[in-house]
């Protein structure tokens, strides 16, 4: 059936000719548009809204009546920017976390799995939700590899033309932007090309403006981004919304904070803010805490609890966010013509969700899908990712420097935000530079996983605390290469070969012993077990490197899977070695 | 200079690399995305918005500083629902009224050139428009002719193919809407096509929904449609905002009236209402009305003044219409990289114009622009569009019947919203049914002016009043036939052929003397001549019409000029004849 024929459907179903398929019966209507509620009826057929009507005692003849009565129904979720590779999981997997809690449609940036897999990798989310109930959208990534490939071995590139054919795509609805804005602010030819073609197809311009202000942030919007998801509290929210920019509302752990929204939520009531701009994004959700959070939903959910009126915390999940990715001719209201993607609720408040439809479909009930998805088959080619041109050794780990000398100073990756140089004394042994655990200075080396060219680039870290052993991960924005972390090269080899035997995730090793993994076969990003599995995977892992290690980061993954990333401010690493994110040159990690 | 090395520039002057060419000092900016009122400085480089930025001091090497203390600053206002040939002035005329009142876009739907000159009408004010600071966008009309060539003569025909080629238009916005819902109500197959069509360029499908509700309402909306622009009064305003339709608030002499804007204030304010689906829009404005009320800004001014908060009436003629027409990206708020087109205001309240920008440079001041544009010559063909077979006679204009009657049943026109089929006896004379101005029942011809065909349409109206004389105008919507209303033939067939004699226009006859005429030659819709001239022909008009010629209705011009149309409920006529415009079916006025 053409769209021509649905929408004769639809008007013959609205006129009560045809008879509608699914008929939402004796709710309230959450009004995004008006910013109302009231008693409304919601007449479904096929995909679509055939009417929303004044309730009606009966519907003689409809087939399908969901009971709605003392619950609220709001429009299907809208996550406008997600990683679902930080997830860890199977799209299937966060779908069946996910639509349950109200999501019904989620922009998803696979710039990770694209710096793997390149296209090819995009493809299979694209594959994989043919048969889930979620509209998956695209954002474009904006520049794989993240860097030149001159300073950081890269698994797979996306070219200009690549990337302007993932543009066409109908379920491309962004441009996503850099992580690092000085890129666009140096005025980066290529960069401004994407988003002028970008602009020709009347798609969004997507972006981050972490801590810009003023002239900055003036000429990065000038540039063309239209949002932001990272700020570093409300009132950097209220510059951006100021300057026209969207701002995407998360929380983590770096940047806005859970505890930053009660002020944004005080803010909007004082000012009577006009809140259009504003959306709620997840970006990187672990699957611990997509678990126990939520996804979208619990940004929602914390935003009311802080003190944002629930209507407009709707708007910021549905209607807000369909006008931001253009896609609100179809989704982000309940409204005739629309496609019937609808949650209901049984409490506002605290968004607790009764049942989800999708595409005037049944799809979730009291927490479950409806139907279990066909499983889907990852290929063989994503799944066999980690390759190191030999098995490690000790000896490939260390940093060494001429043989005579017995102290070097060493410029440290202080971690935080931003990453800091820290300028530190450290021993040397016949050749080697030693970390000092008893001063929280731990190895890093940076082994290239991807081209088998021996590569490995070394230096030191401070600030994540562990006493003894090593860790190693595959996750390692952008690149994702491998990088080990430790207290002793033994173990940091022990970690990494490790790592290599299970194709990609996390390994902790304390002595010799392997003592906790994570297997993240697919891209060496993404595990095909259950989210269950593998949120309890993670949570262990975090434990043991908290518990058994000495680490003294709260939940450690997220922070040091950052650690290399020479996007972000002043400090990364890579094969091929330091880097100063400044200047983007390689330097010596010795003075 | 392509619009990448634009943004290169836009960012070097956000930077502060590059002075700005402009900038507008010490205002108070009315921000429409947050709705506040703050401080700032507006930062200029060639026609887009580099910087906005906090009060500076002074701006060092900037050539042209604009001082706007203790004035307010607002985006350049945009119309979305206009025809310029209701203004009856050339589009230079229309703009040297609407820039200096603040408004710098209009989208027009050329509906009525077109149903006279075709496509090649429309080309003519995107010729006329290069030299003038507005940016015109096109309403591609959505069906010309308005009903089937079998009951009516048009002027020309605007085929799927040639709809199509103008939705290309880069300056088009978006498919015009019927005039009458049921057609797409009836699931007419060429519109659905049409709106397919235009949702696959992602542009926005406008429409009008005039006092539907229910099944109806929401049947329409589910076929497409985004907006309605003719709403009874505020509960059907509240009604469609529910349903997801904006709407645009005009006012007129049927419809949503002057006196409705404080019961939309009122609702509002009451309900705290979300009023982004609300804009403003002025559809027919009269020269007369366009001089002394003004464009859109009167439908601001008014707003407010029935108490709607000023900065959401601004926002309903700026960002609120740029959602709508997907043209946010350029328009609709002062923010980087953003178009300039800047009101400056002298106050808010009153909407009192100081000065206007546009794209960056300044367009008028006090009143007035700031440079006279190059005179546009239309061309002949455009002015030679009255083409009757031969002059008419008196004898040509009488509806006879069979001779041996006196006395006939006749379906006579009530003129009115909708207009009603009343039956009345007539008088025959030797076949011939004559009117019976004692009882406000004139004789009503229309004759086709495109074809040379001679056909000739006949009927009876009441509820216009006029005692002597006769009417005839080639303002006649749609196809802009000539129509002619009179009390005897013999004025008639002298009011005719004198509107022939002069290309077209509205010509009044008082006995046997033309008494009023206003020469509209170019497609015998527009005049060449000043706005002051044209609006004082207009009022000089209706003033002869009401006070010399016994016509009850006030300002009777617009309403006559609907007398025809045969796209609204329940009569119409045409060179045909009577029409039951609920049938679309040809019928006799004798019963």
């Amino acid at each position: 059936m053409n769209s021509i024929q649905a929408r004769e459907r639809l008007i013959s179903a609205a006129l009560g000719v045809d008879r509608p398929d699914l008929v939402i019966q004796g709710g309230s209507l959450l009004n995004v548009h008006t910013h109302e509620i009231y008693p409304a009826d919601i007449l479904i057929l096929g995909d679509r809204i055939a009417a929303v009507d004044e309730p009606a005692a009966s519907y003689p003849g409809v087939s399908t009546l969901i009971q709605a009565q003392g619950k609220t129904i709001v429009p299907g979720f809208i996550d406008p920017h997600i990683h679902l590779e930080s997830s860890a999981v199977t799209l299937s997997e966060y779908v069946r976390v996910a639509v349950p809690r109200g999501v019904t449609t989620i922009a998803e940036d696979p710039h990770e799995i694209a710096n793997v897999l390149g296209v090819e990798g995009i493809k299979l989310f694209f594959e994989e939700v043919r048969d889930l109930p979620i509209n998956l959208l695209l954002r474009v990534p904006g520049r794989v590899p993240g860097i030149s490939t001159a300073i950081e071995t890269s698994g797979a590139e996306i070219s200009l033309e690549q990337t302007k054919d993932l543009l066409d795509w109908e379920a491309a609805v962004c441009l996503a932007g850099d992580i690092n804005p000085n890129l666009l602010l140096n005025q980066d030819p290529v960069q401004l090309e994407k988003i002028a073609y970008t602009m020709s197809l009347r798609k969004t311009i997507s972006g981050q403006s972490p801590g810009l202000q003023g002239g900055t942030l003036n000429a990065y919007i000038a540039a063309g981004p239209e949002d932001s998801h990272v700020s570093e509290d409300t009132a950097e929210v209220l510059d951006i919304l100021r300057h026209g920019l969207r701002a995407l509302i998360t929380h983590r752990q770096d940047f806005f904070k859970v505890e930053d929204y009660p002020a944004l939520a005080g803010a909007i009531k004082t000012r009577n803010l006009d809140t259009r701009l504003l959306c709620f994004c997840s970006d990187d959700v672990q699957p611990h805490f997509l678990l126990s959070e939520g996804a979208l939903d619990a940004r929602i959910r914390l935003a009311i609890r802080n003190g944002i009126d629930p209507i407009t915390a709707i708007q910021m999940a549905t209607i807000n966010t369909a006008d931001f990715l253009r896609i609100d001719r179809d989704l982000g209201s309940i409204a005739p013509g629309k496609i019937a993607d609808i949650v209901i609720l049984d409490d506002l408040e605290t968004v607790r969700v009764d049942r989800v439809i999708f595409h005037g479909k049944l799809a979730a009930e009291r927490g479950k899908l409806a139907r279990k998805p066909a499983r889907f088959a990852y290929p063989g080619w994503a799944k066999n990712t980690v390759h190191l041109r030999r098995p490690v050794r000790s000896d490939d780990l260390p940093l060494r420097v001429a043989n005579e000398r017995n102290m070097v100073q060493a410029r440290v990756i202080q971690m935080g935000m931003p990453k800091q140089e820290m300028i530190r004394k450290l021993s040397v042994e016949n050749g080697v530079v030693l970390p000092d655990p008893d001063r929280d200075i731990l190895s890093v080396a940076v082994l290239d996983r991807h081209k088998k060219s021996g590569n490995i680039g070394r230096g030191f870290v401070t600030g994540i605390g562990i006493k003894n052993g090593a860790v190693a991960s595959t996750v390692s924005h952008d690149a994702h290469n491998i990088f080990v972390i430790g207290t002793d090269f033994q173990a940091m080899a022990m970690a990494v070969n490790r790592l290599a035997a299970i194709g990609g995730g996390h390994v902790a090793v304390r002595g010799r012993e392997v003592v906790a993994q994570v297997e993240l076969p697919v891209a060496g990003l993404i595990s095909e077990e259950p989210v269950e599995v593998v949120a309890a995977k993670f949570e262990t892992f975090e434990r043991v490197l908290c518990e058994q290690m000495g680490c003294s980061v709260v939940h450690p993954l997220y922070f040091i899977n950052f650690l290399c990333l020479p996007n972000i401010p002043h400090l990364g690493i890579t094969d091929q070695g330091l880097i100063n994110t400044d200047t983007m040159q390689v330097i010596d990690p010795i003075l």
